[in-house]
């Protein structure tokens, strides 16, 4: 089949990769469109030393299984199901697991994948193609709900105004928070629902701006020194971005702040897909705006090209046509 | 009235010091005992830029007020009571506040000081004096109840086995939880109640000991280094020592741990003075076997020396008699 391999800081078209083969309690899945993400550039760079297929991003078909002909998302850990950490209800943190195009499983810049059926999520019928790719981003914005306590009214900085800040500011939003973004492009206030404020880059300028809630997703080493500046005391944290390990940046990180102020720093990564998918076809998620080109498999690098570039936002792969199931 | 003063790096007895005014709303008191902490340890050696009278753990006798004639301990901060952080319920954490012997007031090392009035707490009757100094760590090990849900059967480890780490571990042992500490002083496992384990000093030697809570009580920079690895996803990790910056620890600290394993991350600083000193005065909180030594407070110095010495728990300092009020 055809798909994207990754190996050694190059991207080729091939089409010789090998089809998923049936596996019991997983299903295949036939790729209609997958989304590029900051993760997927980072591979390329070396994060993880990936040597295989990227691509975790993604709306497909069910080629088989109970979801059968159905459209699909899914979530990206592949766990064992068996072990403590799963039976506590841990499987994101399976020490054994696979992850969908990033840790020793295929990903879906290809024709096909195959993930766990449990995985899998159908996409409602009312629900454009383009929009679902979003639900994996969408649901580790929505993890953020999971995790910390989040009062109506309360102040919430979003640092990063990408993809995933742009989708946490909304998720906190619809929470009923007063949300305010930083970040380098404060035209993309325009079309943020719900009263966002954008705050352009220096949201922290003077005095102890004294949020409740911040959200780091900048990526930059430094956002979580500027997030221990603007949060109040008792307030959190939320580090919703890896970065890579930088000494400099935790050369000005002054832990004591973290003491005295009594501050909570939450580490936080995927989360559940059904809010996701629900408020993507309700609309209360805005993504539209945040696409900005398709390309087709075959153009692969320069759609990672594209995606690389400062203040581009979203570029998806068509991989298989909508309506050729 | 006779104290220690600190200054610049030195630390003398003086018998020529200010005798605190009487101030509405604030009490006088007449200091019995005091605790050297490593606080003001920390002080001597240029910590906050401390100039004047250290001292933050005290039992003494009010000499006005509505407590008059009582015996007494006090919390710390001494807080405006009227800006928006007071109003919601956090004087702790007020911005203009002054802090016991370590910021902006007098402290303990002295025979007399003054605090607000709701600072202080009535030590009951058959509580000893030496026990009730341990009252403010004591608070600051109860403050982790109050900031994390404690399952009983958790598995906890606390890195430390200092005065507040062998407080925390008493704390957590009281919640139900299971409890093990690390640090240089396995001998001290003998005295530790409530099934509490000795680890030694390498706990985490290999592998990922997989702990729902470690509390870091160490006081060493890699401190936190250490808890992240202990940790199991999705648990918690409490910072209740404060430590100079390190960047040379810090840059050993790898973030994306942080958000890969949805670590939560808790500073903690000052507690409940209520639930230390019900559970001092019911000996459920062990603290006889921690006081090394008495000095008067003319030999303040030579306090601070022994204080100063590896394995050294607690020294008191002996301001007036018990029975001279």
């Amino acid at each position: 089949m055809q798909g994207l391999w990754l190996e050694s800081g190059s991207l080729d078209f091939r089409e010789d990769l090998e089809e998923p083969l049936a596996v019991r309690n997983e299903t295949r899945v036939k790729i209609l469109r997958a989304g590029v993400c900051a993760t997927d550039l980072a591979l390329l760079r070396g994060y993880m030393d990936f040597c295989g297929v990227p691509g975790h991003e993604f709306v497909g078909i069910a080629i088989d299984g109970p979801l059968r002909g159905q459209r699909v998302v899914g979530e990206i850990n592949a766990s064992c199901g068996s072990c403590d950490t799963c039976k506590s209800g841990m499987e994101g943190h399976c020490p054994t697991r696979t992850v969908l195009g990033i840790l020793h499983r295929p990903g879906a810049f290809a024709e096909q994948i195959r993930l766990p059926t449990a995985n899998l999520h159908r996409v409602p019928d009312s629900l454009p193609t383009d929009w679902a790719t979003f639900a994996e981003p969408a649901a580790a914005a929505f993890e953020i709900r999971e995790q910390v306590a989040l009062s109506p009214g309360s102040r919430a900085l979003v640092q990063g105004d990408g993809r995933l800040g742009l989708l946490c500011a909304q998720v906190l939003a619809l929470e009923g928070l007063t949300v305010e973004v930083s970040g380098r492009h404060p035209e993309r206030e325009e079309w943020l629902p719900n009263g966002i404020g954008h705050l352009g880059t220096e949201p922290n300028g003077k005095g102890r701006p004294g949020y409740d809630l911040v959200v780091e997703a900048s990526g930059d080493p430094y956002g979580i020194v500027s997030a221990l500046n603007a949060v109040r005391p008792r307030g959190t944290v939320v580090l919703k971005t890896t970065t890579e390990p930088s000494p400099e940046a935790n050369g000005d990180l002054d832990l004591a702040q973290l003491v005295v102020n009594e501050i909570s720093l939450v580490g936080s990564r995927c989360g559940p897909f059904e809010p996701a998918l629900d408020a993507l076809n309700e609309e209360r998620l805005i993504v539209a705006p945040m696409i900005e080109a398709h390309y087709p498999l075959s153009e692969g690098q320069r759609a990672f090209d594209r995606a690389s570039q400062r203040g581009v936002l979203k570029i998806l792969i068509d991989v298989n046509d909508d309506d050729a199931n």
